[in-house]
């Protein structure tokens, strides 16, 4: 059995942690000095990092930039291991998870798969509208994006120009927000001396919301804030409109067709499928309802965080929203009560988590950013230093740092960008 | 006709230039105050520094460092326009390029299509080893070859560990003599403490040559000297020896089966299938077989140049090799009775093209190549030194500069490469 292979016999006790985005890396850290063997499985080398993915769809940068290999992450931590594979299947009673290279046992479980696009039971949209949580999605976006531009100046009849210069973003979330804003600028600031026959200026971005607001998770007034910057950078904005029908050449909303090549989906996301392989109650989004310590009601020894989880938080009343602080906050947590209890010491799990909220902060570009912190909401060019500042911060590794800062320095500077590839790209995932 | 679309019915003559490699990007430029239209097309929308494009293979640049969007290195010359398009065929006859976004007619054509890879007589060879001409082969090969390791990590038979571990590159010359030290370096310098149970220092890698030496277009002096260096980074160099099988699985090669699931092909190109499509008579490698001028016999306005181009110097004796500085010469030149012949100037052309070799140089690893400058010929951490200050020079763009010197300066402080991603890539194309 490849579990074996894995375990080399070293007859500790096994953590697996599926998935390393925020939640499963920062649990595998938080497990540093735990008395296991602490196995990060994932289906990608590296850890992404998904709040920049939107600079790397809008040609700012390069993947490489984002993500960092998980093994250099965790190269020094000793009682780490990383595989590389996909989940298939958790046989929670066995305790062992299933995946494509083998089946793996384990004392203790941290599911962190992370979130997918949520089509709300339209998956036939996403051949025509991808949503952006992959490497391979942002770089197909990226190209197809550049590639209407390139059409629309060989393009003589003027309404198929039009077609090809319309991009539009459905949710008006962070990323529908942020990418918005960066391929208004993109066909503005960036590319107009580029093209000889067409204006790129003239290029129309249009954001999509159902809702009554943009950035909806933030407060009312953050949202109007952000709603006057897109306005100022000419993003038709338009909201209470759900999108009723996606189809090759664009969308119909509020009974209007919008002709368009370039639809991108940004609406919403639900729980990793593995959620819902488990055969446990699933929550709002397909996530799984986990007890107050995260665990799997009934499977003490397997915690769901992230994305993937749906929990209350008793303190607040509200439920702990899927965005990175979450996830890395459950990883700490979960962390904490498996080292405990592998040194001998319960009761930890008895003290519930609870979410503690950050901030939040969206960029609409140059210059432009809303930022919350507790009762202390701003806008502007002190909201947009802000922005860079946490994600410069926030991003692992000292070559990705310094490669993002000086592409930022560089775009500043000379108006340009640095990843203007088109490429052949493997096509979007079938499904999730 | 989409011709006149392009056109705009400027009036003016028209020079077509198809590809935008060093060859056709040069004679860009030198047409840039000439009395005409100059049509630029490629089916990629950048330019590629193919010299650097192992180092994206082998995990160390992005391949946006190397590329450069034709738009933007010609937004400043006013005559020059870009059409991203695959050219089908050309009808010399009409004075015709028919492309996959319509027909373009030219009064001056240059067509610098390239190279592609030859399998000599092997096309099945490629599915199992890829070339290293294009950003999806070399993003491609990279993502396999650090899948290797992961599969080595996991894999219990040794025998089967050491394939994984195996790394096999057909042909010496400059490209697989700098790749097979990258990959040396990679598995021996930078990613052995990633891995918990496999050593990747003991990762083999094997340079197979069916010619005599290493890098035989140098001096044998030269030869003998990057031999040297390769042994001395324990690559496996095999000379007089011709491949006579390529499997899913290893090579063939004298008589001896080697095992591999990494191996890539760097024997030697032929010119893009564009020439053959002329219906003119080709020399070796099916290369045009240019007049003097570089132009196609009976048709004075079409040029070929660089790799598709074969053309004997009358004063060498000797063929124009198929490097970057032949390309750019021939396009500086025929750019030359181009513009000259607008200006209603003959005469240029009775002066044919003559080649001036600015010198040769490779780079086997860290503080490892050879150079040579006329009779000067030297190896080790002065010619290392040049060959990256040559690179750097000739690299296209100041934001490429940049990060690929900080891309370096990190790898040789650090011991670390930036772009370790294994991603989901479109496969290698199908054929020429």
């Amino acid at each position: 059995m490849q579990g074996q292979r894995v375990s080399q016999g070293s007859g500790q006790p096994r953590v697996v942690i599926v998935g390393c985005g925020f939640g499963g890396l920062f649990a595998a850290r938080a497990l540093r000095r735990a008395n296991a063997e602490v196995l990060v499985i994932d289906r990608n080398n590296y850890h992404l990092f998904q709040p920049l993915l939107y600079q790397v769809a809008s040609a700012a940068l390069a993947p490489a930039d984002i993500a960092q290999p998980i093994r250099t992450i965790l190269r020094h931590q000793r009682n780490a291991r990383v595989m590389l594979a996909q989940v298939e299947a958790v046989d929670l009673a066995a305790r062992r998870v299933i995946t494509d290279a083998g089946t793996i046992g384990y004392d203790y479980l941290v599911l962190a798969p992370g979130a997918v696009d949520n089509y709300f039971g339209h998956e036939e949209w996403r051949q025509f509208a991808p949503g952006m949580k992959a490497v391979e999605e942002a770089t197909f976006i990226r190209s197809r994006l550049l590639r209407s531009f390139e059409s629309a100046e060989l393009e003589a009849d003027p309404a198929a120009r039009a077609a090809h210069l319309t991009f539009i973003i459905v949710g008006a979330g962070p990323t529908g927000v942020e990418l918005a804003g960066a391929i208004k600028e993109l066909a503005v600031d960036v590319i107009p001396r580029d093209y000889r026959v067409v204006d790129t200026r003239s290029a129309r971005v249009i954001l999509i919301e159902a809702g009554a607001r943009v950035l909806p998770a933030l407060h009312p007034d953050s949202s109007a804030r952000a709603l006057r910057q897109l306005r100022a950078l000419d993003v038709e904005v338009r909201l209470g409109a759900p999108v009723s029908r996606v189809l090759a050449d664009g969308v119909e909303v509020a009974g209007e067709r919008l002709r368009s090549y370039n639809v991108i989906w940004t609406a919403g996301v639900r729980a990793a499928p593995l959620a819902a392989s488990l055969g446990v109650p699933l929550g709002p989004g397909g996530r799984v309802m986990v007890a107050a310590d995260c665990s799997v009601p009934g499977h003490p020894q397997a915690f769901v965080i992230g994305d993937a989880a749906w929990l209350i938080d008793p303190r607040s009343g509200a439920a702990v929203p899927g965005v990175s602080q979450g996830a890395l906050q459950m990883g700490r947590y979960v962390a904490g009560i498996i080292d405990a209890e592998l040194r001998g010491r319960d009761g930890h799990r008895t003290r519930g988590f609870h979410y503690r909220d950050w901030g939040s902060m969206a960029t609409v570009g140059k210059s432009r950013a809303v930022v919350e912190l507790g009762r202390l909401r701003f806008g502007g060019l002190l909201a947009w230093l802000a922005w860079m500042a946490l994600h410069i911060t926030v991003l692992i590794g000292f070559r990705n740092r310094l490669a993002v800062l000086s592409s930022w320095i560089y775009s500043y500077v000379f108006f340009r960008r640095g990843s203007r590839l088109i490429t052949r790209v493997a096509p979007p995932p079938e499904g999730p």
